[in-house]
């Protein structure tokens, strides 16, 4: 996978991969135990009388895992260096079984005015069950930065 | 703590706990290995060639952290269930050995139409590191469910 810079990087510009993520419930479980210990999240018994009714992955899991499955699929040259989320949904719950991968679109890019060599790129980053529905969307500000730096 | 409904969350109403995370160096690595392996994340030596030059937590890590601490903090009757993020920022990185607090502030309530025994409840959520300055700020609606449903 070639490194992408700013100048690469235009509106409308996808980036898809080949990774995928199993979330089993011992993973949803350990994460829970340790982020958000909360009935829902954490045992299938605990979890019927709740809202959810069945066990459910934390939504800091499905971001975490989005995350993972981003570092394989968005390859910035300087990595993913986040600016800010402005949008963040989880339209369904993750639940014990699920494959994710994510699926990425470039819907905006700024230059930086303060240093010339950076700019921030407006990215899309939705993640997809094995059953092509949205788990997560996230709409989100990472840097860039220029391949050549003041070269005129 | 007791349990707060809808009708207890009003516009201005604050909560905070004496609830703190300690992140150390070996979480931030853990964590990294896990979902986010990019090299500012995972080791002290592979980060100082990078934008942030040191070893700093990655921003899932601080929001998983955040979430453990809200669980602590925001005694919400059903449990703290996201409807939306919209508004989440990293003004500054966690390093090792920051301990974490985080602070809640009601900004908004809105009655559900379809459901009348709901309602969102729009809160800012403000992680502070020990020397009391913001390392995550976010911007939720969490759902909120009313105390004595249907009551004339």
């Amino acid at each position: 996978m070639s490194k992408a810079f700013l100048e690469d990087l235009t509106p409308g510009r996808r980036f898809t991969s080949d990774a995928r993520a199993i979330v089993d419930a011992a993973s949803i479980k350990q994460f829970a135990a340790e982020f958000d210990r909360q009935p829902f999240h954490l045992d299938e018994a605990t979890a019927r009388p709740t809202f959810f009714k069945e066990l459910v992955a934390s939504g800091w899991h499905t971001a975490a895992v989005t995350m993972r499955l981003l570092v394989e699929t968005l390859p910035l040259s300087h990595g993913i260096i986040g600016n800010g989320v402005d949008e963040l949904r989880w339209p369904r719950p993750v639940r014990p079984g699920d494959t994710l991968r994510v699926e990425c679109e470039v819907i905006d890019v700024k230059e930086s005015r303060t240093y010339p060599s950076r700019g921030l790129v407006r990215v899309r980053m939705t993640t997809l069950n094995q059953d092509d529905q949205p788990v997560q969307i996230m709409v989100a500000n990472l840097m860039a930065f220029r391949r050549t730096k003041g070269a005129a």
